[in-house]
């Protein structure tokens, strides 16, 4: 399943204003010019509504933001794995600060994107969490201490420790599950600064979405990156 | 904001599969056919992924499943009203037995819905909810008794007096919300009933989506409701 | 059922530290001993461990800070409204700011409160959801704006308007419940303007639990209250 | 912290009305007698309202059913570690299948607990979760299917390879951590089968707390763990 190339920078659209219909396409072409340009992976995560219009329209990865851990089925203003695979994801968020899950929701959602292929990249708030998401075998896990979220401080600055540890036990304990960094990633020296620190890539939101220039910024972290490639 | 002539029928598409992007399409279109051979409106409510797909198509009301209290912002794998306007639903769905809200919430979902003139159709499962509901001023509220839902066994035929009580305390309370009926409606005998005790409509899922002649089923009820055109 | 004399003080308890075990019970003989010195009803909320030492030991009425909307069943780690009532428990609130319920359960959960003959009394964070409370029938409603929670800012000074407001469209519309006013409330000043404005009485925590003197504050607001005895 | 000897009996009294109270009360003395005669430790786990009655009564073990993941502070009606600890418990079960929780709650629960030296004990309802909860380091995980709690139909009868592969996993992954058998325990021949395939002890509700003879019943069960002391 890991058909993409690392290192990546994943991209979530959350329910800005600046990200919503063509808005969100706007600034999904911007991620695939970039990437081609680069030759850095890029996925983009668009809400719900915005999932198949993205798809459609661009050529690069696209995940959602969550799934409910559903069978299609009687349930009412839920997200089935379905749904979002027929919209034209390749993968999912899982367990976002934003959006936490049960535990035994997390794992359900987990083997339902699996039976249908999706990727699954599931967000941890410490190295603990971090190894408990590990343990499901999921595509990546996304290191994210909330403080730091939205913050503009970049965890993989201000605590490259937790960065650092959390990508040595992942490394260890399950070597095939890929180590994201996100949190406070506003910079292409937070990018490096992730990278160097062994992550495969980076999680970011309004450091992109909110940007005076949103292709210059994408630009200059995926020239950080082109270097891990 | 009443522009939709009553009675109505309105189509809970779900998470099921039979109503899932391609399909959610096919079933809307038969929707559109049977409301323009009627005149009796049709309003359908497809998956959010689903949203823009069947707005673009279609000529009906569309309605979501469901949003969530927030406005546009920092919230990962949420619902925004902005969203589901932005992809073409003219209102939504609140507090489905399968998705139930938080009081607060509730109010605040409404409060956001009418900022961005979106209907609100708020599911209640008794007659004191339902009064609750109505005091949110809500374009219409569903009376939907949990245990008959997806039974097959219509509300308006084995507990009449919830719909007829429901009806006159509203009307009496809140004259202008109209009030819907769910739970169980499976055929046009149903519908029948429900009008006739002054509901302004009905509500259904499984009984069209799950028909094996959709457009058979939904033909005979929106006949039924003719006569109260 | 409204036995209590009006106005009332409600202390909530809340899990603070200095309101837990024995600390509980040091600040209920508290309350207890103003009360009878006053004759202003004085009610108090301790944590769920607590009730039933608490009850044991004073004679002032005890509430719960929330109920489950369940019978006594397979359900773990839950309140029914039957074992709060079992250990002494003559109310509970219900939807405090700090546990928000669903427009169900809270439905649900006033039913089995009157079945037991546990007084209700249910926080609201506006005026609208102060009469949606309303609707339900219960003992009371307190109008707390989530923002001045804890603030030292009382809503009867800072926001006179919602309290007024609150009181006239809950007697208008329903005149057996009795309003209450929380949020920020921490000076006998608070209680006057409070009760000044047609509240039947006040909603507090912290300025009680966490005041150098507890005994002399509650004295001093017990003291406001008898002017509307 | 693992002062109690194995295997160990833990009953959950949930909201039983029959174990509530009074009732709560008789039944740990049950329980107490039974430990004595036996040496066989079982544990009792009463409701919030009960624990104190219980703790100061009986000299077994006593388990709260849940607590949040919270500090002592400005929560109302929540469950902080703190007033379980201070009412008389030693530990707390966590993850109930009847109250399951976010994964980042869980980790922070069994972190406050472990700074109180409260033991912990996770429900888990697959070995992949299991594995999970075992990854926090928690005094002991408690194997349930939650479609055979209270089904009469024993875990280690029914799908005995489901807790031999669970002991198995955990065993090997973090030596130190117990495994419990729960869901559908209700004869001495189901703990027999439990403890045969290498459990540290069983967790039943339902068989205790309603049976006839609640006495003879936990004899039997105990008398069958002897054999594993």
């Amino acid at each position: 399943m890991n058909i993409l190339q690392f290192p990546v920078i994943v991209l979530n659209f959350k329910c800005y204003r600046e990200a919503t219909g063509r808005r969100a396409l706007k600034l999904a072409e911007i991620a695939e010019k970039v990437s081609k340009n680069t030759g850095v992976t890029v996925i983009v995560c668009p809400q719900f509504t915005d999932l198949r219009l993205v798809a459609q329209s661009v050529e690069i990865p696209i995940f959602s933001q969550h799934i409910d851990p559903i069978s299609p089925g009687s349930h009412t203003g839920h997200i089935s794995a379905e749904s979002v695979k027929d919209a034209g994801a390749i993968g999912t968020l899982l367990n976002h600060s934003e959006r936490r899950m049960l535990l035994a929701s997390l794992d359900e959602a987990v083997e339902r994107a699996k039976q249908l292929n999706l990727l699954t990249l599931i967000c941890a708030n410490n190295e603990r969490v971090s190894m408990l998401a590990a343990s499901l075998n999921p595509w990546a896990v996304a290191i994210e201490p909330p403080e730091l979220i939205g913050s503009g401080r970049a965890v993989s600055k201000v605590k490259p420790e937790i960065v650092s540890n959390t990508v040595k036990l992942i490394k260890n304990y399950k070597p095939s599950v890929k180590v994201l960094c996100g949190a406070g990633i506003s910079s292409s020296n937070d990018v490096s600064a992730a990278l160097k620190l062994g992550a495969d890539g980076v999680l970011l939101a309004s450091a992109f979405v909110k940007a005076a220039d949103p292709e210059k910024i994408l630009s200059d972290m995926c020239s950080a990156a082109q270097h891990y490639l």
